[in-house]
C-alpha cells in the first residue's frame, strides 16, 4: 500500500526532509554511497536504497520513523550487515536505518549483572568492556567480531555457547524500542519477569518489522573459573550424533558441542594446520566449563561416554593452548570451505537431536543426487545444522541447484519436527519454507501481530513472514494434494 | 461492546446453542451449580457467571468459542481454580470455559524428553507420570498438587525451583490454541527454537486474554543423581539478604533459595515442628541438586558463604529425610499463617536481588505505618517477593488498609526496578499497578497485540492489561505531575 505514494518520492527530495533531523554528513544518497547498503552477507539478493539515513541518537531514530510514516515510506534497519538470510536487503523506494552510530555503551551493572547498550556496539565489544569485572556476554554468533546487538536481537542469534547459556533471548532483560509512531516503547525491565504480554520475547527474532531497537541490556555471566576441550574422532558420522545424544542424556550440558563431517575437517585442517585427525569421517568437539571440581568430573564422564559411543580416539586438551587450537579449525572453517569451492551456499535449520544421524545421511544422499558438495560444521549440541553447500557460480544451473538442495533440507528439517532457522532468521531467504513449516492459521496469526505494530507495513517489507498469496502460488506447486514438496521426504 | 448484544442472551437461550455442542451435563446453569465458579483463589473478587460449559475436546473448545465469537459473548477459560490474582474471575454476562476435563496425558517421548497434555493434566501428575523414567518436570508452584498446566502456562508459573530451571515459558516447547475465530493454531515444535514472531513466549502468561489452549509440550528433565538441603539462621534479615547475593555471586545457581522471616518462621515451627531456630530474624533454606561431586562442591562453597555472610548457624541436611523436614516448614507456611491471623493478603512482585535488603526494611517499616503484620516467605533466590499482610475482615477498614499497603509494596517493587507481579499474574488485583508499571505507550501496544488477536475483546475481558482511561482516572488520583503515588518511596 505504501508503494503508490512513495514512488513520488525521490532522493532529492526526501534528502531535504531529513535535513531537518540529520546533518548532512549522516545522509547517504549517491549511487557510489548507496552501494556499500545493497546487501547483507547473503549477497544473491541485491538492491541499492533510496536513501540511507545514520542517526546517531534514540531522538534521531524517532523523528526519521515518524517522517517514514507520515509520507508512507517503507523502513529496513540495518545494524553491521553480517546477516545470512538477507534479513538487511533494503527497499528500492525505501531508507535504509544504520545504527552503525548508535554504538555507545550506557552503563555496566557489575551488581545487578547487566550492561545496557546502543544497537551498534559489536556483540565482542559487550564482553571485552566487562572482562575487568570477570564477566561476560554468552550468545556468540561466528561474526561476534562485526556483527551488533541490535542485529542479534532481531535475529535472536545464537552461536557456540548457546547450547548452555541459551539465544539472545535467554540474554536479554530489557529493550526501548521505536515504534512506528516514533514513539519511544521500554520493554521488560531489572527482575526476572515483567508483568503485562511478554514483547521482549516478541521483539526477539522479529527480524526489524516490529519495530526499531535503539537500546539493550543484557545480562552477564560470571566467567567459567575452569574451561576444558576435548576432540572426538569417529569414523562414522552417525556414531558422532550417537554420541551426542549420550552426552546431553546423561545430564551434562556442554559450553559448547560442535560437529564437523570429513570434507569441513580436511579443509580447515589444510587451512590452519589444527592438527585434526583427517581420516575421520566426523569430528566432535565439546567444551566443558564451570568449577575445577566440575570441570574434571564432566571431563572424565564424557570421556567414557565418547568411548562407548564409538570414538576411534579421543584427545584432551591439555592446556589452554592446545584448547584453542582444538578451535581453531572450527572457527576457520568456514574461509576453510571457502578455498575448496568458488562459492558455498550455508543453511541454517534446526532439527531434534534425535534425528541428528538420518538427516545428516539424507542430505548425504541428496548431495549425491544434485552432484553437489556438502560440508557439514554445526552446533551438534542444540541441533542446529550448517551444511556448506559448494557450487560454482559460473557453471550455469549451479546455483539453482544449490538452492533447490537448500530449499530440500530445510524441509527435512520441518519432517523431523525442526524448524527452518536455527539463528539465521528467515529474511528474503526462507519465505517459502515458511509456508512449508506454517499453515494458513498460524501465518494469519503472524500477520495479525505485524499489523499491531505496524498497519501500514513500513517496517522491512516483504521479509520474513510471506504473504498469504505468496504461500498460496507456492503451495500451488509444491504442497498440493496435502503432500509434502518432495515425496522422498516421505520416509522420516 | 460486547456487553449490548450479550446482554440480551440468558442462560436458556445459550444453554439451547450450547446443547448443539455439548452434552447436557457439561453445561451448568444453576445457581448452585455456578456458585463453585464464582472466583478463584483469590476470593475478595466474587462473581457467578452466566454459565458454565465442560468441553472434553478440543473440537467442542472450537465450537464454543465459535459461538462465542459469534454471538459476542464474553468468555473466560478457567483452569483449576488456584489462581490468586482474580483472573479466573467470571463475566456476569459471559460464558465460563471450564478446561477441567481435558486432562489427558497425550503421549511422553522419552528420547526427546517431552510430555504432551491437554490443559487439564495437574502440574504434578506430569512429573509423577514420568517418574520411572528418570524426568521430572521443573515449575512447582506451591499449589501443583491441584493447578493445572493450561493455567501454569496462561500465569507463566513459577515456583521453589524456578530459580535454576526457569518459569513456564521456559520449560514448554508447543502449544495448541483455540483462535477467537475457533481455529486451531500450532505455536513452536520440537526444535530449540522457531521461525516467526515468538508466540509461544507471548501466549505464555497472557492471563487467557489472547487464545485458549488446548494442548501443551512440555519439556522434562533428568531428575538429579543427588539433592542436598541447608538451612541457615540470620539475626538480621538483611545479612539473610546480603548472604543470597553473595551465592549467587559466587556463581553457583541452587535449586531453590528460600527465605523466611521471624514471624513466618515461628508460624510454621508452631504448626509443623520443623525445629526451625526461632530465635533467629530469618532464615535461608537452599536446596542443591546435580551430580555427588557437584553438591558436595557447592555444599562446601556454600556454607562457607553463608558463615561468611553473618549466619549464626547453618544446618546441613544428613540425609533425604532431614532435607524433607527443612522444607517441610517452608511448606506449610501459607497455612501456619492462616493460623495467626483470620485473614492474609498474599502479594507477589519481584525485584532485582540487590534490593532486598532495602525493600524488606521498608516492608518493616510500612508495617509498622499501617498497624499490619507482615509475614515474608519467599523466593529469594530470583527475588521474588510474597508478603503477607495479615489483618482480619471483620475490623470494618482493615482489608481496605491491607489492599492500600499491598499496592504500596508492589509500587516500590517497581520503584527499585522490579515488577508487580512475579508468578500469580495481574488478573483483576493488580490492574491499578499496572498504570505505576507501565507508560500509556506500553499500554497501547499491550493493546494493539490483544486486538490482533481477539478484536472484539471477548476473551476474559477486563482483566491483565487495564484500559487507558482507568489509568488515566488512577494517575489523575496518584501520579500527578509525574510524581510517584507515594512520595516516601522516592527514598529508594
Amino acid at each position: 500500500m505504501s508503494q503508490n505514494s512513495t514512488k513520488s518520492v525521490n532522493h532529492h527530495q526526501l534528502r531535504k526532509l531529513l535535513l531537518q533531523i540529520l546533518p548532512a554528513d549522516s545522509i547517504l544518497y549517491q549511487q557510489e554511497d548507496l552501494r556499500p547498503y545493497e546487501c547483507d552477507a547473503l549477497s544473491v539478493y541485491r538492491q541499492v536504497p533510496l536513501i540511507v539515513a545514520l542517526p546517531d541518537s534514540s531522538k534521531q531514530v524517532q523523528n526519521i520513523i515518524r517522517l517514514c510514516n507520515k509520507i508512507n515510506l517503507p523502513v529496513v534497519a540495518r545494524g553491521a550487515g553480517t546477516g545470512l538470510s538477507g534479513g538487511a536487503l533494503p527497499c528500492e523506494h525505501g531508507l535504509l536505518l544504520s545504527l552503525a552510530k548508535l554504538k555507545n555503551i550506557i552503563s555496566i551493572n557489575e551488581k545487578l549483572r547487566t550492561a545496557c547498550v546502543q544497537p551498534g556496539v559489536r556483540n565482542l565489544a559487550i564482553s571485552q568492556a566487562v572482562e575487568h569485572l570477570g564477566l561476560f556476554y554468552a550468545p556468540d554468533p561466528s561474526s561476534q567480531i562485526a556483527c551488533t546487538i541490535g542485529g542479534n536481537v532481531a535475529e535472536n542469534s545464537g552461536g557456540v555457547h548457546c547450547l548452555k547459556y541459551g539465544l539472545t533471548v535467554h540474554n536479554i532483560q530489557q529493550i526501548k524500542m521505536v515504534s512506528i509512531e516514533g514513539e519511544l516503547i521500554t520493554i521488560g525491565g531489572d527482575g526476572l519477569d515483567c508483568a503485562g504480554y511478554d514483547l521482549l520475547a516478541l521483539m526477539t527474532g522479529s527480524e526489524g518489522m516490529l519495530g526499531i531497537i535503539v537500546e539493550v541490556t543484557v545480562k552477564l555471566l560470571p566467567k567459567p573459573e575452569c574451561v576444558q576441550t576435548l576432540l572426538a574422532a569417529f569414523n562414522d558420522i552417525s556414531k558422532a550424533g550417537t554420541a551426542v545424544a549420550n552426552i546431553i542424556s546423561a545430564g551434562i550440558i556442554p559450553a559448547g558441542l560442535e560437529m564437523m563431517d570429513k570434507l569441513a575437517l580436511q579443509a580447515a585442517e589444510d587451512f590452519v594446520h589444527a592438527g585434526y585427525p583427517t581420516e575421520a569421517a566426523a569430528i566432535l568437539l565439546c567444551e566443558l566449563d564451570g568449577s575445577e571440581i566440575e570441570v574434571t568430573t564432566h571431563t572424565n564422564a564424557v570421556c567414557e561416554l565418547l568411548n562407548n559411543s564409538g570414538a576411534t580416539e579421543v584427545r584432551i586438551a591439555q592446556d589452554a593452548q592446545q584448547g584453542l587450537i582444538f578451535w581453531k579449525g572450527r572457527k576457520a572453517a568456514f574461509p576453510a570451505i571457502g578455498r575448496l569451492s568458488p562459492d558455498y551456499y550455508c543453511m541454517d535449520g534446526t532439527i531434534p537431536r534425535k534425528s541428528l544421524a538420518t538427516v545428516l545421511q539424507a542430505m548425504a544422499d541428496m548431495s549425491q543426487q544434485y552432484g553437489l558438495a556438502i560440508a557439514n560444521v554445526f552446533h551438534a549440541g542444540d541441533g542446529n545444522l550448517h551444511p556448506l553447500i559448494l557450487y560454482d557460480a559460473n557453471i550455469p544451473g549451479e546455483l539453482t541447484r544449490a538452492e533447490e538442495f537448500g530449499a530440500k533440507i530445510l524441509e527435512l528439517c520441518i519432517k523431523v519436527g525442526g524448524t527452518i532457522t536455527g539463528e539465521h532468521g528467515v529474511g528474503m531467504e526462507k519465505l517459502d519454507q515458511m509456508c512449508v513449516q506454517f499453515k494458513t492459521n498460524e501465518l494469519t496469526q503472524f500477520h495479525a501481530v505485524k499489523a499491531a505494530f505496524d498497519p501500514k507495513a513500513l517496517l522491512n517489507p516483504g521479509k520474513a513472514v510471506p504473504a498469504l498469496h505468496r504461500c498460496a502460488e507456492f503451495g500451488a506447486m509444491h504442497v498440493h494434494h496435502g503432500k509434502l514438496p518432495h515425496p522422498e521426504l516421505e520416509r522420516f
